[in-house]
């Protein structure tokens, strides 16, 4: 296909697949004359993966490069990059290590990953990058006196367990590592609001259906 | 107590109390001599409601009053107090209506809402405002062309549901509809990123557990 076609089928501009091709993002078209080159759906499927990663998980192009090559290698178990694509999700702050709360706060992570029997640290790697983002969050909670202990917050963890569940489901309707990959990334991102928002109206329900129990009690 | 304590105990600085009393967020204390108040067990509950509201829930002051005003109306009931606080939130985008991936999700989110048997429209108002940002959230999984149908987002919407009967489960620990409201308010937003963390830290076991599966199968 031509780069007009490679556009209209990826939802990538013209402009950007350049960009991508003169980042190595891509590799280049087999060169047909002097302006035009031929793309396949090789390169269709990579530009969906450099898609996700750049435009959804707004990942900076020099990580999406290395991802790419983590990806695409075949060394690698299907475990290993599908955390390569999704490890360079850019994260939360870092927790500050000086403040008391945030060692309150590993202490209750660490009891709670214990209970529910995730592994804290990733072989050669330590924790992944939402272990830091989960104290720092749990953190805010101590330091506002809110419900933060581990005992609170293992049936949410519970409930992540079976989220994940669902999300690995999803992934494995694609077909090719480097697909599965890019879902894994575009996903974790785009669900995030849908997940977010399907909480909040939940709320709105479980409100109203106490509401009625009282009233009728 | 005096100013200072009232600093101490709130966690909120001398300076924004002042600017609280200025804007009548906080009733005045009572006045002891031309420069001193004392202020109560009631003004430090009022101030940890505002606190909740304009510093942990990002609500501009002029919605904060309003909230104030419906918190403690007492013709309202819990469930409507509670909204109150809750939908003063800031939320998403709204969707763009002339988008035709805006109403295949409308289309899908109706018939989600169904399905797990939720009312879409709250008496006198409307659906609520985390409604419009699920349709939004919905219309980019669509646009993307990734999975966004009812059937897809069903188990999700059946997880936020006993996320929120957990999320009320630690409101009815607080003694006071203004502490309830205040906590409805902290906790919607600041779980929300030790949810997504939970997530995503979930993700990365089920992932290693399929592998698992995989290589001894």
């Amino acid at each position: 296909m031509r780069l007009a076609e490679l556009s209209e089928r990826s939802g990538v501009t013209t402009a950007t697949i350049k960009y991508y091709l003169r980042e190595g993002l891509l590799p280049p078209g087999r060169r047909i004359t002097a302006t035009q080159a031929e793309y396949g759906e090789d390169h269709l499927r990579r530009l969906r993966f450099v898609r996700a990663l750049i435009q959804i998980g707004k990942v900076p192009v020099a990580a999406a490069r290395e991802v790419l090559a983590a990806v695409e290698d075949e060394s690698l178990t299907h475990h290993q990059r599908l955390g390569a694509a999704t490890f360079a999700l850019p994260h939360g702050p870092a927790p500050d290590e000086n403040d008391p709360a945030v060692a309150t706060a590993r202490r209750e992570v660490d009891s709670l990953m214990a209970e529910v029997g995730w592994r804290r640290d990733i072989e050669d790697y330590g924790p992944a990058p939402a272990y830091w983002t989960l104290v720092t969050a749990v953190a805010a909670l101590t330091r506002l006196g809110y419900p933060s202990s581990a005992r609170h917050l293992e049936p949410y963890a519970r409930l992540a367990a079976q989220q994940a569940v669902h999300d690995m489901d999803l992934l494995e309707a694609y077909d090719t590592p480097l697909e599965q990959a890019g879902a894994a990334v575009a996903l974790t991102v785009l669900l995030e609001p849908v997940l977010l928002s399907l909480r909040r109206l939940a709320e709105v329900e479980e409100s109203r259906r106490r509401e009625a129990v009282n009233h009728s009690a």
